[in-house]
């Protein structure tokens, strides 16, 4: 069968903006809907039908994707407000949303007993890798069905199958707790060098190759130096996303000191500048260097 | 004039033999001297004259490039041990020993007093950077004397100045301070991946190209899921280095939280595992998950 599945994208906000240009691009029949409508209706001249509600779009869909803000509004919009019982059989829902690992069981077991399929796949790349199709997708789910859904991914980036459900949101985590600390790592490096009298700009370049360099180091550490702090990625979504890795390392028991202080400095952070970047730890770290 | 200015190697151990070997094999006549003698020997096939002491390896050469394990070492040979005095006025002194930067501002200082110059170059890239010729040389000093010296510098990896004495000991803390802290991160990704029942190796993979994306994930995540653990570079290594940084970071007012939990860490690992490869800071990570 030629004719491509008909996908119904739930939340077009900054990120699921332009991961459905990149589906409608691969020509998939899209449905949008989003809380506030005027930002589903941006994707009309690009092709996507406009949906009133949730239960609207998934109706004819036979792929259902979500990318939403939190695991709660993840289960109100299938649940609470209808769209998983206005689904057919054999529908699948895949989560993009950065959620908890138990809340993806959770949403798997309860789409399940409704006859509908999930995988949990959430992403890594920002904007820039959702408007240029490469974002690094981490799933969890059924391999079949994986491998079913793989053109779906591909149209948006490069997937992985980490594991069972849920597996996607701990590598998903794992990744927010590297982010972090890497940023911690290359603000209080940086201010540093400056406070010690070395040119920051130097330094960063004559560690770009070596060990200490990281996508963190060209990319955030170039903010940092530049004092460019608007989001971007922001404060608050990366204090959301330790403080699910911290309930989900307290759940099975793993420490993840690095992780446990960068999630105190980015609340800090949000507490003295606002909701910036999250490169804006430079900002909290260079405060804490002058208060001494 | 085309003739190689003559080079007097003193620490030809871990790193400083492949230095020496590449800057043989570029054509510089090169004396090495060592204090364990039979390593300073092991030269002598790939074309070195072995020096009995630091005063013997330098009384006829050029420049004197020192690859010691610590600063007061370093003023040993080059002070106590007679190597400064045996030099004649002119000769450039290259510091490529990790040290703390008042360290190398204060060699520099009774060096310039003796009519004898000197830059700090420590260098980022380990073993297998020294062997290829690959190393990041972060270099602190005079410009002019800096870009005189750039061909040698450039037979054993790509230099950079970073400014005046002092500088590249400050960019060589700033890379380890985010090498340690790097490793600390991707330690703790992994260990809570493996508990929270995912596959690390997959979790690495899906990682790569991310924002979690590092030289740090790649060479040292792979020894973490391998559990390859000999060093490579020292747990010791790496605590002298975060000492001298937060020495360093405390004399200019710099808060460092990150690099001083790593510190801690460290210290910690190398209590219960040995002096073991940097990495192994996931054993670390690991016994305090299981410990709870």
């Amino acid at each position: 069968m030629s004719t491509l599945p008909r996908i119904a994208f739930l939340g077009t906000g900054l990120m699921g903006d332009p991961m459905s240009r990149r589906l409608l691009k691969a020509g998939y029949p899209l449905a949008a809907w989003n809380r506030t409508r005027d930002k589903a209706e941006a994707l009309a001249a690009a092709g996507a039908a406009v949906a009133d509600s949730p239960a609207d779009a998934v109706r004819d869909a036979d792929v259902v994707i979500t990318m939403l803000t939190r695991g709660d509004t993840v289960a109100d919009v299938l649940f609470a407000q209808g769209a998983a019982a206005a689904m057919r059989p054999g529908t699948v829902v895949i989560d993009m949303s950065s959620i908890r690992p138990d809340e993806a069981r959770d949403h798997a077991d309860r789409l399940k007993a409704m006859g509908i399929d999930h995988l949990d796949a959430p992403v890594s790349g920002g904007t820039v890798g959702a408007a240029e199709g490469t974002l690094s997708i981490m799933a969890g789910g059924d391999p079949d069905l994986f491998e079913r859904l793989r053109p779906v991914f591909t149209a948006m980036g490069r997937p992985t199958l980490i594991g069972p459900s849920g597996s996607g949101q701990i590598a998903k985590l794992a990744n927010q707790a590297i982010v972090a600390t890497t940023i911690g790592a290359v603000a209080e490096a940086l201010v540093f060098a400056e406070r010690a009298g070395a040119d920051p700009a130097k330094v960063r370049d004559a560690l770009r190759g070596g060990f200490a360099d990281s996508r963190i180091l060209d990319l955030h550490g170039g903010r940092m130096i530049a004092r460019t702090f608007q989001p971007g990625g922001r404060t608050s979504s990366q204090i959301k996303d330790l403080e699910n890795a911290a309930a989900a390392a307290a759940s099975v028991g793993a420490d993840m000191p690095f992780a446990t202080l960068a999630m105190g400095l980015f609340r800090d952070l949000l507490a003295h500048a606002g909701d910036v970047d999250h490169s804006g730890l430079w900002i909290e770290i260079d405060r804490r260097s002058r208060e001494g």
